[in-house]
């Protein structure tokens, strides 16, 4: 298959493409394999030819992108000429447009209208995030499938519209498996360094590649092959498991909220944050996962020092005599917002995120993290480098907090 | 100029392109135009074609990926081929390297010292931020740049290595130029009506694109032309601006945190949150913008009922008789959060992000909102449509809030 991102403002860099990324990760899992993908600007040639190029190259091309309502959107029309085909409305979807739009208490304009009209002879995928629907078009063996490009309502339509009707084609014989595993607290060269003999090993059909995000490292290995070969990666993956040992904190996809999510619904367990140098983001990482009510009781962001005082109770002595970013503050943090909000575990941070704010004792990167539970406190400090970012620093930050609170769950799981 | 993103992860999605944005909008920015935009697999024979194609349509062609030092890391090599050079070892480089690991205290290993070797001739440019060097190497009229993939190494390389490098090769007659204008609080459609009349009217080398985000649509007005044209795309963005009137919170690339951070540094001003459903996402908005704790004092994430009640002291009255998504509880939150933080605005939110919680009288997607300042209290209740994501919802929400708060603020600075 072979996509085709449509956009200026993707060449233009006002909008990340992220479509491409989802696409490729659902249509890989699903067994479908993405051969290359071309971003290309949102006028009538540069589509005519990329489907064109695309069409020499593959039967399946998926589009996404200018089906909205507006001017700049011209992917339906293009198709139309393409295909030799005339635009026809589609009841079905303008009834729909009406419903959405009576639910917003918006008037449907002569614009909305024009979202229901479709090319005809194509198979209408209903977008029920959106106005503009999606196109499933086929002639003779050729199938071409057009997305508006609105993330989230691009993502609901391959999941429940595309990848089905995908699958009721054809069962391809050959699929790429993939297996993942996470870690927090090496670096890339010293896990390649741990990781040297097993990869000199490897078959040839099984592949070993590392994708590092701020703090985190993914490992993963890939096996090209049919389902009977499967054993296999899973063979070399266990391999990878003891070599790696205690640095993973996921064998899949999983983030690190998403395992604390796991290991404490059903738990009848409470989490309660108190941040500073993060401002909110463990938190929000945390709630970002549904159902974390079941699990996290709320936090405190004390970005100045008044409300460390004030709010979290910490010690006046200890801001005076170790500073905001110390060991002894963060341990007054976490242990008072854990008996504030009588949770069962309290995450504090305090740190310098930069660009500002750095000396030499205290380098900008310098962060120190606790974790307080009923009968434990553990601190440690990290130095995130004084040349990353801010954001990455607040990403590097978080993702180490959430990792120290993962082990001391699982730790009380083990008991 | 051509972009050669390099990496499985990308086909496969496991790693969302944001090089590719990044290097478009800086380098249009700038004055240089991106033409095309390949995502390739990291093998050697689909990097040298690539890099055969590119520079059969364009002198200078930019790869990003494939520098680091793991084994799946190939493009220094094949580079090597396709120009016929050897590596060598850049001894600045490897002092760098040392420096880098030594502060880190880990130990170099023969992996780390393969990161000091470069293609023989090649200039390298200094990765302040990693280990693995830019590269940049030419071969008669054609340049090949190639930069390490981790996205904030590439972005420091680009801004502080390649773009002034590039600049001082030529400086390029014709741009493109852009303005950008950003409103919160109307559909897409329904800005689409209003501004039917103005798109219609627009010369030929102008053109008008919708950009929206969750909660935000960024209008874009670009003119391509020479700098003696400029003066037509202001005209033009000044009548943009009349007709979008107060419905744009930014004429700049500038998100609504960084609109408060200009509006309330100096001020002396302070804000405080209380958020439920958007679990700290306002506060990580806000403290994303560096010097943020001159105008931020800190929040409370009250996710369970106890924490409105206990910490924010909602009137356990309001939260019985109008639940916690209410009018009155979100009053109470903003009231309560200004009062304790000694703040001069106090922003809450209460929703139901969902997927679950949902009842027919408050479905998934409602949402209050409440400003609070000494002598205002302003609610909102908002519907971000119960066939949104979760992540969606919070996003929506968030950005409503922050707009509700910068028009508070701006009401005060007109005073």
């Amino acid at each position: 298959m072979i996509i085709i991102n449509i956009g200026d403002e993707l060449l233009l860099g006002q909008v990340v493409n992220t479509n491409a990324a989802f696409i490729g990760q659902k249509f890989t899992l699903e067994g479908f394999s993405v051969s290359e993908c071309l971003t290309i600007s949102d006028n009538k040639d540069a589509i005519k030819d990329a489907i064109k190029y695309s069409f020499a190259k593959d039967n399946i091309v998926l589009m996404t992108g200018g089906l909205g309502p507006t001017k700049d959107d011209i992917t339906k029309n293009t198709i139309c000429e393409f295909f030799n085909r005339k635009l026809v409305v589609d009841e079905e979807t303008l009834s729909w447009i009406g419903d959405i739009f009576a639910a917003r208490g918006f008037d449907l304009t002569e614009t909305n209208r024009k979202q229901a009209e479709v090319p005809e002879g194509s198979v209408v995928l209903k977008n029920k995030l959106g106005t503009a629907p999606g196109l499933w078009i086929q002639k003779e063996n050729k199938i071409l499938i057009a997305l508006p490009g609105v993330p989230f309502e691009t993502e609901k339509l391959i999941c429940e519209e595309v990848i089905p009707k995908l699958k009721n084609l054809n069962k391809s014989e050959n699929s790429i498996f993939y297996r993942v595993l996470q870690c927090n607290g090496i670096s890339e060269s010293n896990l390649s360094d741990k990781l040297d003999n097993f990869e000199k090993n490897l078959p040839d059909n099984i592949k070993l590649a590392y994708l590092p995000k701020p703090g985190i490292i993914r490992l993963r290995l890939t096996l090209a092959g049919n389902n009977s070969e499967e054993y296999l990666l899973n063979e070399y993956f266990e391999k990878l498991k003891n070599i790696v040992g205690n640095l993973a904190f996921s064998y899949e996809d999983d983030s690190l909220e998403e395992v604390i999510a796991k290991l404490l619904k059903g738990s009848k367990k409470f989490v309660a944050t108190a941040e500073s140098c993060t401002g909110g983001r463990i938190a929000n990482l945390i709630t970002s996962v549904p159902g974390s009510s079941e699990y996290f009781k709320g936090g405190v962001v004390a970005y100045s020092n008044d409300i460390k005082r004030n709010i979290l109770n910490v010690r006046e002595d200890n801001l005076k005599k170790y500073g905001a970013v110390s060991e002894m503050v963060v341990s007054d943090m976490a242990l008072n917002v854990m008996e504030l909000f009588d949770a069962d575990y309290g995450v504090s941070i305090s740190g310098i995120a930069g660009p500002d704010g750095g000396t030499d004792q205290k380098p900008v990167g310098t962060v120190w993290i606790a974790v307080a539970t009923p009968t434990r406190l553990i601190t440690k400090e990290f130095n995130f480098g004084k040349h990353s970012g801010r954001i990455q620093i607040m990403e590097r930050a978080s993702n180490a907090a959430l990792n120290m609170l993962r082990i001391e769950i699982e730790k009380d799981i083990k008991r």
